[in-house]
């Protein structure tokens, strides 16, 4: 996390004052300014929150008319069942609104009609399976085909978002295990939700060690992840810590935890995002955070790449930097959303108030 | 493209006027305002930029109570399968949106409800097939059949839009071939985008010396049809003359390269289209284009008619004007959309603006 640099010029120079930034923002390497497994928290716990406008402004790309479809970012969802439709809508609709430049979504024949049905500006590709349409004797086919379909696709994705809407049948959560250590063969950052996490909590080397991935539980969520890896109880008075070692005990992944504030640790910080949001707890927001996570993580990385390309420095943690980025715009969607539309607030109130709230934070043009 | 006449009405002046303005916005026939094999281009490149919104006013028909239902443009949109079904919608409805009066989609048997249930203004018929769905003794009696159904509305249509969310299943694209050739001898124009790309690029010969057929590639596509008809690398730096290389080499069919500047050509010409529309890069532009260009040629084509009925006069190229209106509405549609929508625009909000950029240029009373 310290920067290393070479300033030689004033390219370099303005883009070392970005890292700068970047890490002033997350409050790394100073004193009295980051949560360590080591450092002391002050009474009040707000000495870590990010300071997530200036994030946002930092990784949020310049609109240039000279970049091409697909430049801003192309992500998949892998969710949606017979069950389950509204949640992979959610979080691929959330994804384009904030100004990816394609969305797609890979979920079961029984849920694509649906879902397409939702919005025509999805890409939407019914091809996942559940056990009660295969037969035993053509599983293992079924099984090669759906994970042939999703690898043919891999490689053109900036992030993957698994779980919103996923279900939990045994065979559908065979093919994502295997569409998961796709996307780690192929360096794809993947975020985890909703019926994911129950997927990975029960099988952790899934994504143990894989610097990229993200976690996004909610607080049942997080209470089985920290009875799952850390073998005791939830410890609220000490949350970043426990948090922290939570990342740790996983090698180190990014895991946001959703609450009242949001907390955010990759096993070397914690930061948190307390923004006020809204009162409403309408089921859905979940889903716009995973698909904004998704968003904002590939555009930290593609800034960081830009950035290296200059100077030989470390970076910032992308995967930190995105949840912080999704969390506070989030957090700013569901305020407006609610301030118009009040207790009738519903999870696609918010999703038409995301392109505004992050236009207040960095106008586009 | 020369204007050869004779007038001797005063209507007949009038129609020689309109076609004397069609040809300077053009710039064609004059000296240094048209780009050719032989001509110089100057600098900037921007002396051989269309005057578009004169062509727009132009071909644009006023809007008659007497007229009746299909006058103003019936298209149809080959495209929509199983797993896309967005991008035949964005070209269908754009087609309406604009002025046309009906407008089709022959789709597969799985795309059709849920284009239909994007909007009930478009006339969808589920008549195509992928291979999934024949059994391979079925073929020859599922080709003849899918061929003969959209035979028998050939002659109906102003013009096809062949491409949009095709997707690439063999037996399918065979189909569609069939269609094409249909459409060759009705004489009717076809608009070729997307995977209809992706056919013809392997199949030159299809479109080959059609004078009715436009092609519009975006960067990708354009690599593709440069590296197989001239058997070289895109050449930015003579783009119009490449591109005119490119046209005269399959027949002197008329290409829209699609980029930051839109340039069209048609062998004999090259134009550019650079009217600033919007740095948002959302996927579905592209269907918004080919369905504009299918209504923009159809009235431009009507239009030459109607003054070929008073005058003995060589017409100026339709498909070039269809091209040069589609390509400066959609900007301007896309700068509207953008400036209310910034980030979070998506073709959907293009759309709606395409009345509204139309009646700015020409109002329709």
């Amino acid at each position: 996390m310290l920067i290393k640099h070479g300033v030689n010029s004033s390219v370099a120079a303005a883009v070392f004052r970005r890292q700068q930034f970047l890490v002033k923002s997350l409050g790394v390497g100073g004193q009295n300014c980051q949560y360590t497994m080591q450092g002391a928290l002050s009474e009040d716990g707000t000495h870590y929150e990010a300071d997530a406008v200036a994030i946002l402004r930092a990784i949020t790309p310049k609109l240039d008319p000279t970049r091409h479809k697909g430049q801003a970012g192309k992500v998949a969802v892998i969710g949606g069942c017979r069950e389950y439709t509204g949640a992979p809508y959610f979080a691929a609709i959330s994804a384009l609104k904030i100004g990816a430049d394609l969305s797609h979504v890979f979920c079961t024949k029984d849920a694509a009609p649906v879902i397409k049905s939702y919005s025509p500006e999805l890409i939407v590709h019914p091809i996942l399976e559940e056990s009660y349409s295969v037969r035993d004797e053509e599983k293992k086919l079924v099984f090669q085909k759906v994970v042939a379909e999703v690898d043919k696709w891999m490689e053109r994705f900036d992030c993957l978002v698994i779980g919103p809407g996923l279900g939990r049948d045994p065979f559908l959560l065979d093919c994502v295990s295997a569409i998961i250590k796709q996307a780690r063969q192929t360096n794809v950052p993947i975020v985890i939700d909703g019926d994911g996490l129950f997927l990975v909590t029960n099988s952790l080397d899934l994504i143990r060690d894989y610097p990229l991935a993200v976690l996004s539980p909610n607080v049942n969520e997080y209470k089985r992840l920290v009875q799952k890896i850390l073998c005791c109880e939830v410890d609220d008075l000490d949350a970043p810590a426990q948090l922290m070692s939570l990342s740790k005990g996983i090698g180190s992944i990014t895991i946001l935890r959703k609450g009242k504030s949001d907390l955010i640790s990759d096993g070397e910080i914690v930061k948190s995002v307390s923004i006020y949001g809204s009162p409403r707890r309408c089921g859905g927001q979940g889903d716009i955070l995973a698909g904004s996570v998704a968003v904002f993580l590939s555009w930290a990385r593609q800034r960081i790449l830009v950035d290296k390309g200059d100077l030989n420095i470390s970076s910032v943690n992308p995967t930190v930097l995105g949840c912080i980025a999704a969390s506070a715009l989030l957090r700013k969607a569901a305020s407006l959303a609610f301030e118009k539309n009040k207790r009738s607030t519903l999870t696609g109130d918010i999703i038409e108030c995301l392109g505004r709230s992050l236009e207040d934070i960095c106008p586009a043009c």
